[in-house]
This record gives structure tokens, sequence and C-alpha cells, in this order.
């Protein structure tokens, strides 16, 4: 967006990545600061386990699921000491599910091994108002578009007072009604304060809240559990995992009832569908983190499409118009307010390129001399392309004008 | 380095952070990739939780350590979605800590509150060599410089058979003789796969190992709890952790004998001695990892300096010449084979800033036509200012040409 505001909406800026190999497109993206993902991916290397992620995809055959599998283990592999990796590869990852499913002509669930992708129950996820009356306004308008479920988050809640919360929380549950549940996101403002946590817990007991998400740091083991032992809301959390061994200790020792995978986040749908896995296979429910565009909602259900059990999914409310706009295709409430994977293949997503021409930031990063990165062209090869029968499939570099 | 080699060696480049306050430098490492580091500390701000890390450090209040553990949680607050803040916050907490130093008179692990800086047994941190005979020259070589402990690893180790593996453990140990500790770095190459570390296991038993360092991933929990159930052997590991909650997970949870924590990457000083303080409660030892320059050295050492028990420190026994060459001062061995924190102020070094004009890398990155990063002059500011009496200091701009 023109403008970026300090608040938590993280829709304002977006970080897409296209993949090109055997003539077919994929597009991905990063929920992630674009300019320091760029920087990963082209950055001079420092040492063996330290390379930028470009080392380890441009070239790569990609002919099927393994060849994905294969692609993010290298990069994880050379670039293990790079902190900022997993964001990067985590759109790239998305963008070559998308294009092995547009080469094989499934979308990218059934390519996870999933028969069915079941609907989920997608819950609006928006920002609490200002004050608890832009909450309430927030609330009617979400019940008015047929939301069965709502998630508040950010903002003021947890902040300020316990009082001015319990506002917030009487007031979301006012403007839903009785019938639509109510999630409540804490974004990690109480660190691992329990008892800042302690003093919400009567009035989100009392508003029949479906659960507390992040109320302290992703990792906070010990204050998790704490106050898992003290309420009987489920508590959500996970969005901060950026890798398995990550997700994997949040699931079994953070007294989670909801893990939330950002595949955005997490090193992509192939790590994501891991957690999604590892989490079936113990009782803890998986949802979908996102909170910017539908490309990025698509990418973020393939991993538990095929998890009947596991029907909420997040579902971002009041996206910048940059989000809105980005994508061709949207998903759509049903009228019982359900929303199901495209069956079109890849992720069924298509990119307007004059909406990302009219957005795009120029970016030009130079190192002793070098130019090592200039935006590319975005017009040409953004459709996902089918140029005749499949052949061996590697990725392939843009071009840039110097360098 | 002019020339980066793909090897495992830390020290081919060196990212290097000066803060200035009230007339004060101070200097800092991030053990981190340059470029990407650099881009998180100017980007654009993506959302209110994914800031540049500028945002929370340029005019803040730099008086006393609250003022440290106040900047350190502000960008991790302000910067929580943003994956590479950790390593990049690490240099310049370390510069806080440095310049706090000068100011105040102190060296910093009294700053910390240890009244005294126990000497510790640096142990010689190496590669393997590509064949035994070469890693048996090497140990000979250590055990000639009068170090009392050497580790070896990376190389080839782990990543063939096992036989070839013991050879290289023999070769170490033929080397060392009998009264030299010997440590082996696994560098995670076996993943999760407890399978290929039992293999190795009787060979490091044999040869009287004393670690056994990074059989895995960083936060593979399971894989160490079993291996560790399996061998005398104590686990060392945690290097990856670059927070204060996966310290304490690998603390708690991965079965150490050893936590190795670098101040370069989980966050600075600040976070490293809140791990070493859990790790003390815990019975779990702490030791530093640094394989860079005497002033990461120094930086490394101070978060346990006053714990006497903790006695191991890593010690780069052939860094590169860049990092060899960047501070005035080094770290020598007593005739012990003991090393001792000097008692100057700050981290007691001094940068030699006509070796860092030599290497400096010329950087400059430009969004949306706007510079927003070039490399600093190097001449002028570098040394360790004593201007007149202490009084208010805020941390200052850099100056660019233009942007």
């Amino acid at each position: 967006m023109p403008v970026i505001r300090d608040i938590g909406d993280g829709s304002q800026d977006a970080l897409l990545v296209r993949v090109q190999a055997g003539g077919y497109t994929g597009w991905g993206e990063c929920e992630a600061s674009p300019l320091v993902s760029l920087a990963s991916w082209i950055c001079p290397m420092s040492h063996s386990a330290c390379k930028p992620l470009i080392a380890s995809v441009l070239g790569q055959e990609l002919n099927d699921v393994s060849d994905i599998h294969r692609i993010n283990a290298l990069v994880r592999e050379n670039s293990y000491d790079l902190l900022q990796t997993d964001h990067t590869l985590s759109g790239i990852d998305i963008a070559l599910w998308d294009l092995l499913g547009w080469r094989l002509g499934e979308p990218v669930y059934r390519l996870l091994g999933y028969k069915t992708a079941f609907a989920k129950t997608p819950y609006a996820s928006q920002l609490f108002g200002d004050d608890p009356h832009e909450t309430y306004e927030h609330a009617v308008a979400v019940r008015k578009m047929g939301f069965r479920a709502a998630k508040f988050g950010w903002g003021p809640y947890g902040r300020g007072d316990a009082e001015t919360d319990r506002h917030h929380v009487e007031a979301a549950r006012g403007g839903l009604g009785e019938d639509v549940t109510l999630l409540v996101d804490v974004g990690t403002v109480w660190g691992e304060d329990v008892d800042r946590a302690r003093a919400r817990i009567p009035a989100l007991e009392a508003n029949g809240v479906g659960w507390i998400e992040e109320p302290f740091a992703c990792g906070a083991l010990d204050a998790h559990q704490k106050l898992a032992a003290e309420t009987s809301i489920p508590l959500a959390g996970g969005e901060g995992c950026h890798n398995i061994h990550q997700a994997k200790t949040m699931i079994v020792h953070a007294a989670l009832g909801y893990i939330q995978i950002d595949a955005g986040r997490i090193g992509g749908i192939t790590i994501a569908k891991q957690a999604a896995d590892y989490a079936s296979a113990r009782g803890v429910r998986y949802v979908n983190h996102t909170f910017t565009t539908h490309l990025a909602l698509s990418a973020s259900l393939q991993p538990y499409a095929g998890l009947e059990g596991d029907c909420f999914c997040e579902y971002p409310f009041s996206p910048s118009i940059l989000a809105r706009e980005l994508t061709k295709e949207s998903l759509a409430l049903d009228p019982q307010g359900r929303i199901q994977l495209p069956e079109k293949p890849g992720l069924g997503m298509d990119i307007d390129l004059e909406v990302v021409a009219k957005y795009v930031v120029d970016t030009e990063i130079r190192v002793g001399g070098r130019l090592l990165y200039r935006t590319p062209q975005i017009n040409g090869g953004g459709e996902h392309g089918h140029l005749g029968a499949p052949h061996a499939a590697s990725l392939t570099a843009p071009r840039f004008e110097d360098g």
C-alpha cells in the first residue's frame, strides 16, 4: 500500500513469489518483510550453511512432489544459519506446489495425498475496535455477512486494564449474538506474564470465548501450560513457528487446543503439511494463520484440507485493497457460512498482473558495486502457462538488465 | 574476505555494528548474514509488529543497564514478525553493552552483576581435515600450542560412512594425546536420524569424546532425548537458538549436558545472560558459541564469566585473516592453557579501523527510488570516545549523502 499504518494489519504489503519452469508458472506468497526476504534470496554467501536461497532453487529439476521435498530440504541445509530463510522459503515452496499442480492438472491438496477437501468454517478475522462501541459495530457487520465465527484481536486488547478488555469482549459477544463463535487473539502482548492473562479469564469465560490465541510469545511453554491449567477455554497459538521442530514443540509442550500454522512462514505447504499430520495424530486441532490475500488463504488451507474434524479456518475479514485486488478469484462464503477450496489446478488462484504493476515497489540492491537484485519486469509470464506436453522442467532465472 | 569458500568457516565475513551516543562509541558483531541483517535494519514497515530495527534503536536514551533491557525488549516487540530480527539485534545489543561499559568505566561482566570473571579453558575449535591424516596434523598442532581441549567438526564428518568417521576421531585423539579433551561437532548433518548417530557412538565412546555437539537440528527434541538415553557422552547444542524461549526449551527438553549460546544470534548479551542464569539453575553447563573475531569472543564470554563451574569456552583456532586482524587486542592463552576476559571497560576490544576500511564491502539498498542504506564512512568515530563528563546519551543516526 502507498501508506503503511502502524497497526496490526498484515495485509498492507505482500511479497509475491513467481517461479517458472518448463513453460509453467507458479505463484506463492511469503508472510514476511519483503525487503529482508529479497535480501536473503540474493545475499552473498557467508559460509557453507549460510548461502542465499537462490543457490538451492534456480536450476533445480521440478517434475514431481519429491522434487519439492528435495528443494525444500536443500534450502534449509544450505541456508541453515540464515535466520530469514524459513520465511523466504515459504513463498517459494508455495509457488512450487502451485506450479506442479498446474503442470499435473491437480489441486495441491490432492498432490498432498488428500482425496477430498472438506469445507471449512471461516472465522472473520479482524482487529478490535479502538473502543468497545467500534468493536460492537464490527461484530454486527460480521454477523450480517453470514459468518458463523469471528475473531477479534490486537488493537487495544490486553494492553490496558482488564475492565476495558471486558467491555470489548462483551461488545463483541453482543454484536455477534449467542450463536456465533467468538474467538479472541491477544497477539502475544503479555509476553510470559500469566497474571495479566489470569485477570482477563473471567470475562472471556463469561462470554463463551472459543479460544484464547497467543496470550504469550510463541515458544513460551511454561506460561502456556500454567494458563491452560487455569481455564476451560482452549489455547491457540503457533503462528510464529518457522520450522517443524518449533511446531512439534508447541503441539506437545504448550498445552494447546489449536495449533495455528502460517504456510507463509513455516517453510511453505511442505512443512505445514508435516505439522498438520503431527497435530492430527496427537489430538490437537490444526488451523491456518492467514491475514493477507486469497492466494495465501488457498495455500494455507491445502495442508489440512482433508482433515474433516479440523473445520475452522482464519479468513481475512477486511484486508487492504491491495490484498483484495491481487487475485482474480476469491474464496466466498456459501449459504451455510462455509468456504471450499477451488478444484482448479494448483492453488486455483490467478494473479492480476495489472494490479501487481500498480502496486509494485521497485527495489535495487548493490553489493561491492554489483547489482544483486532489481525488481523484475511484471508483465509477461504471469499466467499459469500450459506450453505443450509435460517435459522435464527446471527452474530458470529472471533476467536483469545488468549485474 | 575477498573470496568466500563453500566450507563451514563462519569467520569469512563479519557484520560489525557501531553505535554512538553521548560522545561514546560501542562495537558489536552479529553472527549473521550481513546483507540480510542490514535489510532488517532499514526495511520499510510491513505492519505494527514488523518494523525495521532502526525504529526501536535510534533516538533511544542510553544511561544505564535498564535502558539496554528496554531497547532489547522494544526491538523484539516492534519487529516480532520480522524473522531476521534476533540476529540483527544481537550485534546491536552487544554494541550497547560495550558503549555503556566504556561510559561507566566497567567491563561488561560487572555490569551484568558478576564480581569476578573466572578464567575459562578454551577449546581450539576447528574443522575436521579432508582426510584423517589432515585431522591428525591439526590435532598435533593444537596440542603443541598449549590447548587443553580441542573440538573438531563439520567437514566430512557424519556425511559418509561410520568407518571413515571412526578414523577421523581416532586421528584426532592420536594427535591430541590422552590428556587433552576431545570434543566432536556434527553440525546438525543427521537432521533427526538417530540411527546415523547411533552408528558413530562406539567410536566416540572408545576415544573418550567429551561431548557430541549438534547431532541433530536445533529444536529436534525427540531425537536428542533418544540419543542421550543411549550414550554416556553428554550432548551439546543450542547455537541455533535465537530467543530465550528456544534456549529454555533446549535446556529443559533436549537432554543436553551443555547449552551452547551464540551471543551474536540469540539477541545479544542481554538474552545470553538470561540463558546462562536459566541453565545454571538447572544444572546444564553453559558454553559460548563463537567462530569469528575476538570482539565476538569477548562478547560471548561475558554472559557466563562469573559461573566458575562452567569452565569451557569455544575459541576460534584458525579464523580468517579478516577475523584475526579486526581487533587490536586478542585473548591469548596463559601458561595453563586458559584465557581471561580483559579488565578494560566494555568488551575491552578496540577495532582497527584501517582493517575495516580494507575489507569493507560497499552496500546500497534503494526501495521505491529512495536510498534506504549506504555503507557509512568508516573513518572517524571509531575509537571508544570519552568526551567530557557523563551526560544523558541518546543514540544518533549515521549520515548518508542522500536519501
